[in-house]
């Protein structure tokens, strides 16, 4: 993987499919490319956010060959290669470090719940030495609301101490500010790299010594997040990032993977890009009109999307 | 799939791996063998109990197609087969009814938390419809201490109407007598099998229109809880249960997975048998010998398990 770490805005990319549910690589990398070209210093695909995991192992890696092939450069990508199977676990790992990827980000196995650290730590352990390749880059993704596996600060200390050149950060997405300030103030300045998990502790993270944030929102407000990452220290900080919680809080009405497909599939006048795979349901008619109406209030636009 | 329907006790089999962590096939056709011979009616291969969700999609399907080569009649066979990824759980169930077995036991995608019925549903319905096989017999797996994602008896109802054939039963593992009880009362007189989650509800489900348990401890147990579900009727069924009981009080005491390893290891003098994977943790010796003790001065035993 490349020297350079990922800093500033990145969006856990929805994953586009088909009619059929297929997904469909064509829309997947014009849309990394938009957002690339729109404010995202890279592209955590196969995220939450991604539907990752209603995706089989082969589908991830079609789609991330699919990038690559299609222009989309790897050193802008940190692909989620953490399953339930520690063999999925490895096998994506190491595709995502010989396609050269900047870094993965890794959820802990999440199907038992209750689980040790000690078992959580031979999870990871396994993973970094089975795949046994230096460019490897591993952020830890803490999102114990959907999960239900939290990864402690012991865990994390734990692992730099086995595995410093390794294990590059994590994105935190507890939601809990207290959870990510502490993570900053323990390791950030040993060199691991703390994303904020939405863009609503961007500022916050950034003013403690964070890297940036993972955000959903990403996928459709890139530009405006980024200018809050670039001008944090700035004296319009506090109101740019008031700006970008009001869009988050207009998409937090519903249900975000849904409607941020929704936007996308208004702004880019491409309906199909509504569609998600089961478990999730699309958003009504009557919620997309809303949702729009209520974007396009406050001057929202996603321009370029359309081509 | 088999026009005899399964009931009884059925073990959610321990899946053995080396220590390398690879599955051992042989290993796994013995036990299933002895499994078959000392009182379980069926194996539900690949539950929770299996670390099912620790293996891939491919770990499963070579495993299975082991099981059947190796002997194991299909016929005994209800696999899990639900998975995260749509694709997946498709592909893993349409191999498991191409080979004959009797039923697949279907959990709902796990990842996503909250998710709606009606998004339940699609996932069901998906499956059954790209399966497309007419010997498909999908019993609903409802585990929501460890998937989060329960299953309603609205959307039992709702499958129910849409695919009859298909839709054959369920394992509740909510733990909750009460759930068990409205499912029965709903739904199995219909005929859909309502099998309990362990054996401590074996007796009361019997007495409620049950069709039998689908039980962890069943992989150690089995003849003594085969002579509950036997004897179900008789005058010391109660005595028999609390029998049982007592086993399982003193597994409870410990990860069950990983005593349920240990014990095999045990009374099949074959120390491996009590790896497991990541993130679970093998029982210390000092736990091994204190189960072993606690069972042993019950009266413990597996005949026949040592070969």
């Amino acid at each position: 993987m490349s020297a350079a770490r990922l800093a500033g805005v990145l969006a856990p990319v929805v994953t586009p499919f088909r009619r059929d549910l297929s997904p469909d690589p064509a829309r997947y990398v014009r849309h990394c490319k938009w957002l690339l070209e729109h404010g995202c210093a890279g592209l955590a695909v196969f995220g939450t956010n991604s539907e990752a995991n209603s995706l089989s192992a082969d589908e991830r890696m079609t789609l991330l060959e699919a990038l690559v092939q299609g222009g989309v450069p790897p050193e802008k990508l940190m692909p989620g290669t953490g399953m339930s199977a520690l063999t999925d676990s490895v096998r994506l790992t190491a595709h995502a470090v010989g396609l050269g990827c900047a870094g993965v980000l890794m959820l802990p196995p999440f199907y038992y719940k209750g689980v040790s650290d000690e078992g959580l730590y031979r999870n990871f352990a396994e993973v970094i030495e089975r795949v046994g390749d230096a460019r490897l880059r591993l952020y830890l993704y803490h999102i114990p609301p959907v999960a239900q596996v939290p990864i402690s600060l012991g865990l994390i200390e734990r692992l730099l101490k086995s595995f410093a050149g390794s294990v590059a950060g994590i994105k935190d997405s507890s939601g809990d500010w207290n959870n990510t300030k502490a993570v900053l103030d323990a390791f950030a300045s040993s060199g691991f790299d703390v994303f904020a998990g939405s863009e609503a502790f961007l500022l916050q993270n950034m003013r403690s010594g964070g890297k940036g944030c993972i955000t959903a929102t990403g996928n459709i407000n890139p530009a405006a997040i980024d200018r809050v990452y670039r001008g944090w220290r700035d004296s319009d900080a506090d109101a740019l990032q008031a700006g970008i919680g009001a869009t988050r809080a207009i998409l937090q009405k519903y249900p975000m993977i849904s409607a941020l497909k929704a936007a996308i599939a208004h702004w880019g006048r491409d309906p199909d890009w509504a569609t998600v795979r089961p478990p999730l349901v699309e958003l009504t008619a009557a919620e997309q009109r809303s949702l729009v109406a209520e974007l396009a209030a406050q001057g929202f636009d996603m321009p370029g999307l359309a081509g």
